[in-house]
């Protein structure tokens, strides 16, 4: 199985790249976040929402990967907020080399945390680390709920899960109960936030959680 | 670029046996659907209606690609039709080789048109030929109106689309005209249905369109 082998040696040269981001983040003492999900589950959206909560009480970058178009980090810039775009130009996932050459566009000094918007896709991504220190994902109610056990492996590397579009559940098929379960049972660990971008509800127990996370790598990096 | 050398030729060598499943299915009268989409568009629902609509009128066969799970078999194998289940078992997509293995578990004398359900991914599934007639494609209004331009190749590729979920378009922000425009503009000839498979409306546009390309398949096989 020849091809298997070479997507073993690309995998295994892009975790070294992924390391040498993670021991370059370490030493600057910059938190890293890798937001993950389908396509439409809401990333950019509730990437707006986190900012406007967060921006003033630490100092955030965002880097935004796409296929194709700009749209993302015109979105983003709107709210003041350092941002690179990606275009990966066909390729379903971002890996550390493509973040190693957007970091030279940050004024790294400054910079408290940064946000990775990843291609929307279920699957690859998963596959690749940048070198962040937490990979989150999404999942929106419209796209049902037996995705965890139809995707096992995001389920399983994310250290949290937002299930988004909680205000649609009235007019789709999805138990809530049943997409944690299942996500729990791939990730016992897990933390789940049930939330609306658009009716702005749960939206504080996010950004309160992430914004802790931040700090607590701030302050082990200061002690050591 | 040596990582995008080797992907060009496992691209090539998967374009062969496509080739190869395509002679195949030609010399059997066998028309060929890959239906693609992201993850919770709504592909199996799709297709459970779409078999309710024309099993009686000819003789179908269902192939559903899935990382894990047989989830979506079981819900096709409820109507009467012949199903298989692969499991790429972590891969983001199907190829030629996993039809052809699937193939030797359906009466194919018997077989009018055999519909592959790819993996829920938007990206990479475009990118492998599996010998199929035609491909198309579903979007939910959930996914947003970006997607088009933002996913560009599925929306190149693919003979038609169909815009699901349209019953929620009073409770998401989606101009249905915005993705006809993007579409288009990518795809001049690009067939686009709107539905909903829960409202069971705009079916019988698309069963009626697919039946027609069915039947004009094997009518100009028989005439050659």
């Amino acid at each position: 199985m020849k091809q298997i082998e070479v997507k073993k040696d690309i995998l295994a040269a892009h975790d070294m790249i992924a390391q040498e981001n993670r021991a370059f983040f370490r030493e600057r003492d910059i938190f890293v976040l890798n937001l993950m999900s389908s396509p439409g589950a809401g990333k950019t959206t509730l990437l707006e929402r986190t900012l406007e909560l967060l921006k003033g009480t630490m100092s955030l970058g965002v880097i935004e990967g796409d296929i194709a178009t700009t749209y993302d980090a015109e979105r983003i810039s709107k709210h003041g907020v350092p941002v690179v775009q990606i275009n990966t130009g066909g390729a379903c996932h971002l890996d550390g080399n493509m973040i190693r050459r957007a970091l030279d566009e940050f004024n790294l000094e400054k910079l408290d945390a940064l946000i990775i918007e990843n291609v929307g896709n279920l699957v690859c991504p998963a596959e690749f680390n940048l070198g962040e220190d937490m990979k989150a994902m999404l999942l929106s109610v419209t796209e049902g709920e037996d995705k965890p056990l139809k995707y096992p492996l995001m389920f399983r590397l994310a250290r949290a899960l937002v299930i988004n579009k909680v205000d649609l559940l009235p007019y789709v098929q999805c138990r809530i109960e049943n997409i944690v379960r299942d996500a729990r049972s791939l990730n016992p660990d897990l933390e789940i936030f049930e939330l609306s971008c658009t009716r702005m509800t749960g939206l504080a127990a996010w950004t309160e959680w992430l914004a802790a996370a931040i700090r607590n790598k701030r302050r082990k990096t200061i002690s050591t």
